[in-house]
């Protein structure tokens, strides 16, 4: 367990119900955890073998019949760290328990289907943690921003993610749903920080700053999917993200809790123990 | 860079021409590794940056229109440690650049199709490491072993997955197959071990008895499968897996040498580096 008493953490990064002012919280905060970069770093590392223990139950009560399953939803604005989380958080897991889906601009089959087809095509199976890096709230974020779709279609888009995420949870589905929140100066940095680094050129596209000057079109847009679609089954927490350290620890807190939460032992055996460790101490030479 | 060379463990494992004689092959070996367990438990950690850094490129290499991808093939026995290299080997890389499918017995749709349907559609996406836990080979192994298809369609099937696998070297893929060799008694103290523990009874399934009892079919159902699939564009190695550090540490290195055959560089920018930079500095204020 970690040396540091974690709990505080996700209370402290939950939204609460009601209208949000995105720009009241400082994003190079780091709520409910009271330690340094280092301190961060140790505490995350400390969480590894919990975490990989609670995922391995998860597993095996998906293997054994249970229903459960683990939605972690990541949104932010271009290089706020969805990726990063995978790398540091989620990679703390053994990669055979996790299912990962990155979501581009959808194909002109998927913009064939209604909004969630795709998405519910993406819903990891039993026993399985799934990791949406964006989702379908790019469906009322970039499409709310970029007028993607009529106000009125919107609108309905709202109602009809709460209606499905209520159904994933009462399935037996945890949904975490993180914005990663960056503030615009730290954004700059980070995208001139591309700029001047040759092996990150590649991570590096001019549509990002096209975005970037939306900003205050794209804070207000969170607010609203925020507002709307932080409910008690599926809540929303905002995840100060200036200090990667501190996003990653917060990420990896909020999925430790959500699988403790399971409370899950280990399946029993549906055979007989005895017998079958008799069928191997008497068994005659193979072949 | 690790302290010991590895390079001899590549050539090691691969299995020449002709016929193989699996009992031949020492299952508890650590060929073209000359170290004891602690050496090899650093020398896969010492691997793990050098493995990060080229699954980077790889998967830059394919958001940058490039066509490659690797398909790493694990097969053996149950027990042999497909699983436990995933979580040890595979986990070292960013699980977003990690496409893991584990192939259980066919569903009925699958069925109804060719055999390698299933599989042309768990194939990774470019820039990806595709990993297979178990695969195609099932279709001459199990299949030959449990008489699932006329010995007519089984002896077509090592043509069909040496055509198969052709083209997808011919499309920039690297195929690895590794067959993970355990011992018969090595096998038996894995089994017992889960039995003796109620944290692993989940992963005890008696029918893994019924198909040991079935060894030395198997085994030459592998030898058979072996060496008419061991092609120069697509060839098998076979793994002395007794020891799981050992065996970690091969399919790391196998990995990481097929990774650097690829000589991938960065990505060049496809945009004006200076021009972004400008845009970056001179913006206006946001909103």
């Amino acid at each position: 367990m970690s040396a540091f008493p974690l709990s505080d953490l996700t209370s402290e990064l939950r939204v609460p119900a009601g209208p949000i002012d995105l720009s009241a919280i400082d994003t190079n905060a780091a709520p409910g955890f009271d330690g340094d970069k280092k301190d961060g770093e140790a505490a995350l590392l400390d969480l590894g073998p919990d975490l990989a223990d609670l995922q391995e139950r998860l597993f095996a009560d998906g293997k054994a019949g249970g229903r459960r399953t683990i939605l972690l939803v990541l949104q932010g604005m271009d290089t706020s760290g969805k990726g990063g989380t995978l790398r540091s958080t989620v990679g703390l897991v053994d990669p055979q328990g996790v299912r990962i889906t990155s979501f581009k601009a959808p194909t002109p089959e998927e913009r064939a289907h209604d909004f969630l087809w795709r998405i519910t095509k993406a819903l990891p199976p039993v026993g399985l943690i799934g990791v949406f890096d964006r989702s379908h709230y790019e469906d009322v974020l970039i499409a709310r921003v970029r007028e993607l779709a009529p106000p009125k279609e919107i609108e309905r888009r709202y109602g009809a993610i709460n209606a499905w995420e209520a159904e994933l949870a009462a399935e037996g589905t945890t949904v975490i749903k993180c914005m990663l929140h960056i503030s615009a100066a730290e954004q700059k940095e980070r995208l001139l920080a591309r700029l001047d680094d040759d092996t990150k050129h590649w991570k590096y596209n001019p549509g990002d700053v096209d975005e970037r000057e939306l900003w205050p079109a794209y804070q207000e847009a969170y607010e609203i999917a925020i507002e709307r679609t932080n409910t008690d089954v599926a809540p929303w927490h905002v995840i100060p993200a200036d200090k990667k350290w501190y996003r990653n620890l917060a990420i990896g807190t909020l999925l430790h809790d959500a699988l403790s939460a399971f409370d899950l032992g280990w399946p029993k055996a549906d055979f007989d123990v005895a017998h079958e460790r008799q069928r191997l101490t008497d068994e005659k030479p193979l072949g």
